[in-house]
């Protein structure tokens, strides 16, 4: 397929790789514009605005950072989205906003542009490894015609409906299962320490065999060795993964106290310094407030 | 082995029953009598107290419920340990405090019994099919005389050190970690719901594939389908839980935000009376107060 | 002075009428048109658009719900910023983000137009009483120019500093205070409410010995009373200030779980269709939450 | 009266000099001696024990630190329970939890010895310029009985009601409205500061015109002067009061998610070295929570 690729971050770059090797003929743009070159090495075009990457292709793919950055990317006249071709569909792998998903489905339908959204679970390990898993919601067409994309790029695609929005937020409440491991490792493992308990015995003994979860072996580990960079996704990343988590339940009504508990103890993370590493650090908070 | 068995609540009386299937000569005794009857059925003798069960036995092997209930049994003229010979090992399988196990070591050393600390891992029904994790610490060679005992009612004893108190501190730590994961998915069900989300496939998806971990999966089920009873573990008894980490914790100086959340949804849970049912219905509180 | 005056709401009419009893020229715009005519009664112009209202005026007072509503009021072809003779100043008594403080500063300077942050503590029927607090902030010139008016309808001006923002720093963290005495208010009296003492009691020992505060006397009253409605200022209103409140301390690091609590708690509020009664009954939900 | 005073700590001594000071003959133990001193010079006389303190009285004062320490001073051979004569009275002036005054006054009256419940509110120095405030509760005789001595160490007797443990309830729950005060203060002082206001300055402003309140204004400035020693009241003696706030609420299922905070708090102070200075310092951990 002809695609469209915004976003070389840590994701995205593996990402596009993948569609690349895959054999598809990718036009590439990113802000910083040193960060395409590895892609261009592989065959792929760089162009020098959103718009022109747009143009005559079947596919646009963006991830991006957050919500302003898409809608930088797609708005106004160097966006992406009114030089779409008319029948072309639109996946947005970012994790964003319901609410911004809600707006850009409507905006993109206007435009005669499919919209899916299809944000992924996995680190950028995952994205090299082609294991991502990707949530995708949008029409069935649409999502079929992205289809050759998505298992370029991973091991799998769980479709949650018809409405674009439902994809975010089913990506958002699971990274917020996430960050809650995350802190119940980091109180967990305070705990055991000024028990004079190694956290790696304690994580070989209930995860080893009560939770038997890659995701709680992983960041387990990290956290036991405090092995914060290089940071697979940011602190601050995590951050606003939280604040979307709130923002996301305030729209319908759903107090999320642990989610508001990660979101203070990642603020507290920020305040000392800490937004550039690794998320698991959320860990590092509960053992400095115990003093360790 | 000759074992005194006190305690045949939902989780001791399987205990007993695989100790007698595996041929060991159980005498029982429980506070309320007729919970001895099936085991007696079985070839059990039946005591009158904890110290009348004691008496000549090579093991004693206690359930109960709490700190006090254990005291009770062990304490006294009635209680097990005055009766019990020297040379006789206790295996402690209750969820108790650290500081009552580091009493009960030194006192159990004064009177020439060997205590080992060994709580498990496992609802009634794992108890039943000899699946519980036993979590275990104390002496080597008191451990050894009671593994053929652990042998015979888990699939796996887990040594954690010399210091009994530290399995209990394991124990405590390792529940939370359960709790804060059923909070985690309370919380995460309610966004969804009111997202138009079916929690069942959301857990597919994030536990499916990304989790991977068959208590998620267990306790998502369970919330998912609002099945609180019959309870595995009662929600009284998650409070009690709960009251012993933050306890744990106090004791050496560890803030555990996320126990505390847990605790206060908990004494809302009883205020609301639900203390009999699932501790499952910690999520019951994240949906009714998002007023689903 | 020749006033233009925009957002009659619960605050707005009684601060309009106590300026127009000052003896000054008041044109007045509200949304809902009829809110006018009492106004019109004593002698104010009505216009039909904040632009409508601001021409030829010394000065522009604000009193809207939030941020976006003090954007709409003032941008765009019908707006009041563009209306404004060079020179005028604009005191804005809303209750609105620092950063959105910032760049109305920023914007008004180039419009040749001062800007005085001057939000108010007092309910509706302080500021009938004219018994409101003027909490200013901005060039002391700008400041000196409004002071006619804020003499005419409270009972005191307290300046922060120069920059405007920083009034709203001061109002927001002091409407923070407030929240957190009505949730204190609310466990404290949960508790001993299932202790069997009346509420008036402990509040008259507490309050009227030790804390000795008009505020917790006010609140103590309408939760002891259950009095929500009618509304001082509505639990939505209270939950648009606790967001303002965390998003304010998020921007410089700061956590508040005590905010992130109170807003969970405002959050459930909603989820139990009472956002339309007073913010008092924050301790509604401490109530039920614990059975009452 | 002849009184027997038991606890000269930074509380009880000058409580008992103003009991000499106003004409009655104490006998005063306390478990440091050398503490008893300075009112042997003022013609009190010392005890060896409580027991011998409390022969011959009319009176029991005592004001000790915590639950275990009350059980210490009235039971066993030594006890002062069993030593005071049929017919006396005992005000109990610590702050205990209200399960221990709910035994003791069982067990007082079944040796014929009155039981009045009188907490109070107020510091060391309030201590010895005469104005604490009494909460008593008990039965009215005994109450009567005691009123010279309370006249004697305070401004005023604030009675609850007959049953003693209720006057505890008042004096925990009202703590608790002090250190969630604190705890405003700190968050609402962090915000401030990181935007460049002085909190002395937010303080004037809002306490002093809004809260009107003496705790905030004393407490408030000892947060913004960081003067956190000599403690009027230390850290570790908050942990214990919102501990027993927990409790007492948990007691009756009453869920107290600030108190919760608070404590969590406290605790991250105590694994900070701070456990022995002044109680306000839970504002520090707010402080160093933010970057600060």
């Amino acid at each position: 397929m002809k695609v469209a690729f915004v976003g070389l971050g840590s994701m995205g770059l593996p990402i596009a790789k993948n569609l690349v090797a895959a054999g598809h003929a990718l036009t590439v743009y990113n802000r910083t514009e040193a960060r395409a070159e590895p892609l261009v090495a592989l065959g792929a075009k760089a162009a020098a605005s959103p718009a022109a990457a747009a143009q005559r292709v079947d596919a646009l793919v963006t991830m991006v950072s957050d919500d302003a950055a898409l809608e930088a990317v797609l708005g106004g006249d160097e966006g992406a989205l009114a030089a779409l071709p008319r029948g072309a569909v639109h996946a947005a792998m970012s994790t964003i906003s319901p609410a911004l998903a809600r707006r850009l489905a409507v905006e993109h339908q206007a435009a005669g542009v499919g919209y899916v959204a299809a944000p992924v679970f996995g680190r950028p390990d995952a994205a090299a490894a082609k294991k991502l898993w990707t949530v995708v919601a949008g029409r069935g067409a649409d999502i079929e015609r992205c289809r050759p994309l998505f298992d370029a790029v991973g091991q799998g695609v769980l479709v949650v409906g018809e409405e674009p929005a439902q994809a975010n937020v089913v990506k958002i409440a699971g990274n917020f299962l996430l960050a809650a491991a995350i802190e119940a490792l980091g109180e967990a493992f305070a705990l055991v320490r000024k028990h004079g308990i190694a956290p790696q015995r304690f994580l070989e003994i209930v995860n080893g065999h009560v939770l038997r979860s890659p995701i709680y072996e992983n960041y387990g580990k990290i956290i036991a060795e405090s092995r914060w960079e290089p940071a697979g996704f940011t602190l601050a990343n995590g951050l606003k993964d939280t604040r979307l988590a709130l923002r996301t339940a305030e729209e319908v009504s759903v107090p999320m106290p642990l989610a508001s508990l990660i979101h203070d103890h990642y603020v507290s993370a920020v305040a000392r310094g800490w937004e550039g590493i690794d998320w698991a650090a959320l860990a590092r908070v509960c053992a400095a407030d115990a003093g360790l």
